[in-house]
């Protein structure tokens, strides 16, 4: 699966967020990271290019931090130049079709505040609504969307663990799924073991052996419930 | 009451639909028409012009055709170029307090298309969440948005009552109630009268008193109703 990050952030450069979110994915070869601000010319894009360029991906993420309750005015221009008629619906179908599209949004004020009576009112569901609706109209797959709160208060554990999450919404195919997950994880790990020193290399070993043991377990329990319920039913 | 209606277009100067709106309003007093793209500089506001020129109104209206669920990019520049946080919410309040945001949007496909089952599934007050989010966060009061679908295939007739309900959205202070939209036609027509030859001022008044013979007749209805209400308590 090929996956394309399409950033759009008018202060990129001076972005803490865009810069680790960048760092996170940077040695992931089915990731590929595009930042409108840098590709634009006079707030203008290449209509072509841009169209082929989106048909050479399987999940196309469009990242940014939330603006006025939507993405900022780039990233819109970005659609309008390049989502024309023909491509995005031509033939009730169009060339983003079975393809996958999510969105990665960054809020300077937290999660909760984004519900019915909180001081924003809105839910990110509500709020959202204009890019499902050009999911549906595309016919892609509108993705759960990834959401960061307030990165600049966060400790070091909770920026390790959004990395492992951004990089798992990134590249699993299933990346909601627990038993997925856990399996992308065992995966990780193994590609990392082999990187290392032969002594963590062992120790690694002994993680994966850890997580794997936690899935087959999990497993039988599953399988046990199953039974169960299946025994109640005769 | 003074109305500011600021368009977005990227094809303003082709669009019929503008034309004829622009033309409709043109003899308004309390009307201000202003085009995003024309004060644009390479698609950048004067922040400070804009904010000055915002808060001069009492009924803000943006006008765009929908653009993938939403206005066209510029205007969403306008809003990030504009709107500041301290503009927007100083102090709990901000500079546009108290005063009215409406949307006037023209659609290309038909209005029953838009909702649930419908071919874009979405309805229109699903799809101008952001909007009235930015409402909310502004303490500004947001008004039924003004939709005009399909002005391409409009008659004359339905052209002409476009004419009447948009001026009625752009200077009428309570613009959905049937009682303040017929005391509004009465004082339009008053207006009118005076600008007319003698014979057809005559005609006008018999128009006026027979408009205005309804509102009292209704009036009068309304009252014994509520009369046998009373009575049906006692």
């Amino acid at each position: 699966m090929k996956t394309l990050v399409l950033v759009s952030h008018p202060e990129y450069d001076n972005s803490m967020t865009e810069a680790f979110l960048k760092q996170s994915q940077s040695n992931i070869d089915s990731v590929d990271w595009v930042v409108l601000d840098q590709i634009q010319n006079q707030f203008t894009f290449d209509k072509d290019a841009e169209q082929k360029r989106l048909k050479q991906y399987d999940r196309i993420l469009f990242q940014f931090p939330m603006y006025w309750y939507s993405a900022p005015a780039l990233m819109k221009k970005y659609q309008d130049d390049v989502f024309t008629r023909n491509f995005i619906y031509a033939d009730e179908q169009g060339w983003l079709n079975g393809k996958e599209f999510g969105i990665v949004m960054t809020l300077g004020d937290p999660l909760k505040d984004y519900q019915v009576g909180g001081s924003e009112g809105f839910s990110i569901s509500e709020l959202l609504k204009p890019y499902q609706a050009i999911a549906k109209k595309a016919h892609m797959e509108f993705l759960k969307p990834f959401v960061i709160e307030q990165f600049a208060y966060m400790t070091d554990a909770q920026k390790e663990k959004l990395l492992v999450d951004y990089c798992n919404y990134l590249t699993n195919d299933n990346f909601d799924s627990f038993a997925s997950k856990q399996a992308w994880y065992v995966e990780q790990l193994s590609a990392l073991k082999s990187t290392l020193s032969e002594d963590k290399q062992l120790q690694m070993e002994v993680l994966i052996d850890y997580i794997q043991g936690n899935i087959d377990q999990l497993d039988e329990l599953k399988w046990e419930i199953e039974l169960i319920k299946k025994e109640d039913d005769e």
